[in-house]
């Protein structure tokens, strides 16, 4: 009997954790959990000015630091532990918007159990989400909401199933005979399909933005940018890759969108099978991916956007990746001289958008600000956007989505 | 430019990180990467005997261990380190299925950054996959697929916008006048909406069983299995809650399944909306919460599934959770009275269905087995299900879906 109870208080305990959890002391002053935490965690919690209190119990541990995206400040943060060993530190106030961050426990990169995770760096990672006053776009909201739904394909590129996450607009059900345009929207490197809709709360924009009419509703495909070819090794890629072989690594990519992804698609939802009601775009990685694939199948795409997307404009070049300097943008040439013909662009392309955040790297800004004003001066229509204050970081690439949706089928 | 070329490099090591994690060197011998890992890390590595190899790089760390679920076996594991800081242990064969664990790193639990991260144990925790030689019925596979949807709903009862994943079953938008009955089904303690579909793949059991014509095409809820009221203290469970407290806490998630949950499925798919389409089941606590909601509502249910759910007949006790042991089972008492009219209940409930892994603790199975024994012997028409040498851990839940969900809806 002592067993049996001693069984039932480990049980009831575990099974109760969540419980416990939630009724955890406040913390003090006008500071609230983060939305990103785990239900019922105190932290890290966001103080009215944006600082933010980060805990970890660790008694033994020797050094604790938080540290994570830029938005969070010029860390690493070392924390102080207290006599219950609770290590903890609050931090400067921090840009608004998303940022991944990580302890460093004894020198080891691990997440904060108190935060649910992102996959962000290539892993499971913790994240913080810091309000911005008065940006309501990305709130959940007592408006009509759609869906997001985990699809499965089978890729004959790759030969394996792959997973995709799919917005359907409010209402889709309920109007069966409803077909709708299609924007494919990617995430950066080292993120992955769930990236747009955990991080970047897409689903709400869109949603905000199609119940105040400012977009139109539309089918939102995101998928896991990543893929190799059957029976070839991966690319090993890296600073040195030589860009050439980051072009393989796209090409197969590209093989996954036109030849798996947009059929599977296209076969599952009621979408509008045709260019005009198809949109691409991406953030960072995905921006570059956009590029490369958009620019060669503008039979199937007519609307284009890269958000913070590296511009690289020769994938053909001898160098690798890391030793490319941010050069002039020679508009005949580049992207395999996609843009060597203006008025042939703009007759067919509806859209070209191209963006960055002000506090991004001045790489980022140099390139793609340069791109855009080299375009602009050959006569190719392009709409540039600048994020005011925020880094490569997810609250560019909402704002981004914001002003780029409502541009989507217009014509 | 120095600088430039800096940023470049920096940015391109972390664009490209997940690339390089795939491309690290295989693992020796017949082993392969679980299926749970982040795509392209080696380890947890299963070999074919079902011993597990961990590995974590950690340098300047003075302990680390594996812990984790039961069917890892009697563990924590210490780990040891190498000349170049990289900390290994390979566990003993382990039992087949979806077990959790962490690193416990200078006394902290830690997540494996190599796994992906389920929700367990009220926090994001790492998981590995030891497959079952012969079982394939949690396998993708090459037949229609159902579709694993995020909806969102507004509580009446809580207050809060809630989640809640939805499966429809292959063909669902093809037949846009076809309606389907519905099976709610839910987590354990700890777990949340996601892990049905995340653990126990939960989708792909339905999509074979649906494939085969095993099962009826259904729609399956699966809801966040906690709520506090609105204006009300979330109640403090733990090993000294008293029963009647737990009651407190159940009787808020009552509220949400029949007020907020039902009534919001309803409106949005295309199910028949009478209880005889309409099941309920839950493994462990949500085992517990499926026989306190459905044996209060039986016009709303005619299928009822406890999964390895502990019995605790009498929530109005002034015992403490912790201190019940497994005692007689009434049934002319117990839960309320439900099962004092042996032929009432039969005519009223199609499907009683209690199920329990063989290698779950011995208050489970007493529990459990008890009640089963002592309703059939009262005349209780009841299903009950053992899973051979599995413990309180997914396959046991994955094979009870797999024999309960074929039981649904042939009345």
């Amino acid at each position: 009997m002592k067993h049996l109870v001693f069984v039932a208080l480990v049980f009831v305990a575990r099974v109760f954790a969540i419980g416990q959890s939630a009724s955890a002391a406040p913390v003090p002053d006008q500071s609230s959990p983060a939305t990103s935490n785990v239900p019922g965690a105190p932290t890290p919690s966001v103080h009215t000015d944006r600082s933010i209190t980060f805990t970890l119990k660790a008694p033994d541990a020797r050094t604790v630091e938080v540290a994570g995206g830029d938005g969070l400040g010029s860390g690493p943060f070392p924390m102080t532990k207290n006599a219950e060993g609770v290590w903890s530190v609050t931090t400067p106030p921090a840009v608004p918007g998303f940022h991944y961050y990580w302890f460093v426990l004894d020198g080891v990169a691990v997440n904060d159990p108190s935060s649910e995770t992102y996959f962000g760096y290539g892993k499971e990672t913790s994240g913080v989400e810091v309000p911005e006053a008065g940006a309501d776009y990305y709130a959940i909201a007592d408006v009509p909401h759609g869906e997001v739904r985990e699809k499965r394909y089978l890729s004959k590129t790759t030969g394996e199933w792959r997973r995709a996450r799919v917005y359907t607009p409010p209402g889709y059900d309920k109007s069966p005979r409803t077909r709708y345009p299609v924007l494919i929207l990617q995430h950066g490197s080292g993120e992955d399909e769930t990236g747009w809709t955990r991080q970047g709360d897409a689903q709400f924009i869109l949603d905000n933005l199609i119940a105040s009419g400012k977009a139109r509703p539309m089918i939102v495909v995101m998928d896991r940018g990543y893929g190799t070819r059957m029976a070839t090794p991966p690319v090993k890629l890296g600073p040195g890759t030589p860009a050439v072989e980051v072009k393989t690594a796209f090409s197969a990519f590209e093989d996954v969108i036109v030849h798996d992804l947009i059929p599977a698609i296209d076969a599952s939802y009621r979408t509008i099978p045709d260019r005009e009601h198809r949109a691409m775009a991406g953030l960072s990685m995905g921006g570059m991916q956009t590029l490369f694939i958009t620019l060669h199948h503008m039979d199937l795409f007519a609307y284009i956007g890269s958000f913070s997307g590296p511009i690289v404009p020769n994938l053909d070049s001898k160098q690798s990746l890391g030793s490319v300097p941010p050069g002039p943008f020679d508009t005949k040439t580049a992207y395999e001289g996609a843009f060597k013909n203006p008025s042939a662009f703009n007759s067919r392309v509806n859209l070209l958008w191209l963006g960055v955040g002000t506090a991004e790297p001045e790489l980022f800004r140099a390139g793609i600000g340069g791109a855009a004003r080299a375009l602009e001066a050959a006569g190719v229509k392009v709409v540039y956007f600048e994020s005011n204050g925020t880094a490569h970081e997810w609250q560019t690439w909402r704002r981004a989505l914001n002003d780029f949706a409502p541009r989507l089928f217009r014509n």
